[in-house]
């Protein structure tokens, strides 16, 4: 190992078997020296879940490609935080995630393990990235994503920018390759789900209800993850963790009396 | 039941046998018809995970303060769903979320299950409120966080504000109410935690962690909730949840080559 050579944390949110990791390991691996802590179950949805309530276990996986893999009882979350922890005992230049099985455009990224791990690394001060694919198969053909990964990651190491830096990338399905347009830089879209459980019964008789939804995109700008995703371009938005509603801070001062 | 009383949705992620609940209904009843939805177990740290791999459960809870009240199997952003679709069967005119025993100013609204059902009630169009308390006491002292409760909700509730508006509010513990000095209007802090894992080994001898962590403020802004709350305000965040870093965005867009 070189001196020089870049540490690059790999995790995700669909667990360390799911086929998409796989290919973000591929595409990074020639930018440095690749380290996995990735679920050792699917945690998608977990949002920025952390663990609380019960111990964390960690194991090291023989014959990962190669490489040093480590899967974790925890979330997204977790995984990064025992990876500086307790794998690396240091930061590492950069923390790419996913690639995950389908999208993280727009307020998915409220929801989405993948970002959030990529979220909690941008906290504490690792470049990262977050990268999904539109397709939801297991068998999803990566070629394109892997592609987008490299290049994004590539470029990201070679820039000089904040250590809080956080990008969500999404890669649109695309049946011939030399449709795609390009990545396009965006913002994240104005949509939401319109939830409708469905409820079924036991065989108790007891009701119970599966969470199923329906995405709306409500944001007609042609500046958005949405539109650029159905426009043959992979989208990317750079995101920020400062919560803070400026603009309506700022209303608020001059107007309301507490 | 008036046909122009408000519905108040009341949730938290504490669970819905928490003490600091009960303060919250407490605190709004007087503003409407509370509807209390809210996790069976307790759900600190859940950030913004929603159930997809199980189903839910949804019991009525009977006795309750004499009020309709719901218990959920899920998180406590399935709770705010459920209520809208199973529940409600209509928008409730406010949610308020808490009041949480602990902590969910600055960086820890990202973690906070109190603070992600809030959002999700934002992101469905109802104007929304999480309150946290920096005591962690299940045995603490709510009057004065059940006064700052109904003084933002009442506020609210008679404001014109987007329906997508979505406030982050935390009550300091101080000693003699007469010290308090009044609700703040503040930014978030940019803090972070430095995790120290706690690694244990089982009877069996094999390793596990339990997640600790020392939070540290890096902002030195006197806006900031942190700096209220040290000085005897509450503070009061108004929060978006469009995480687009547009500064960023604005410089890539110039300087970027992808």
């Amino acid at each position: 190992m070189e001196t020089d050579e870049k540490i690059i944390l790999v995790t995700n949110d669909d667990g360390i078997t799911a086929p998409g990791i796989h290919a973000l390991i591929d595409a990074v691996r020639p930018l440095g020296k690749v380290v996995v802590v990735a679920p050792d179950s699917p945690q998608s949805g977990k949002g920025h879940a952390i663990t609380i309530g019960v111990p964390l276990r960690l194991n090291q996986v023989d014959q990962f490609e190669g490489i040093e893999a480590w899967q974790c009882s925890g979330t997204p979350v977790d995984c990064v935080k025992l990876a500086r922890d307790k794998i690396l005992h240091r930061k590492p230049d950069i923390c790419v995630s996913g690639i995950n099985h389908g999208a993280n455009h727009s307020i998915n990224i409220i929801y989405s393990g993948t970002m959030s791990a990529a979220m909690e690394a941008a906290i504490e001060g690792i470049p990262s990235i977050g990268f999904s694919y539109l397709d939801y198969s297991f068998a999803a053909d990566f070629t394109l994503s892997k592609q987008v990964a490299y290049d994004v990651t590539k470029k990201l190491l070679e820039s000089d920018v904040s250590p809080n830096t956080l990008f969500n990338v999404n890669i649109p399905v695309i049946a011939d390759t030399l449709e795609f347009k390009g990545i396009k830089i965006c913002r994240q879209a104005n949509a939401k789900y319109v939830e409708a459980f469905d409820e079924r019964r036991d065989p108790h008789g007891k009701k119970y209800y599966w969470l199923t939804g329906e995405f709306k995109n409500m944001d007609p700008g042609e500046d958005t993850d949405v539109w650029a995703l159905e426009n043959n371009y992979a989208s990317l938005v750079p995101v920020q963790f400062d919560l803070t509603h400026y603009r309506m801070k700022e209303e608020m001062e001059k107007t309301w009396k507490l």
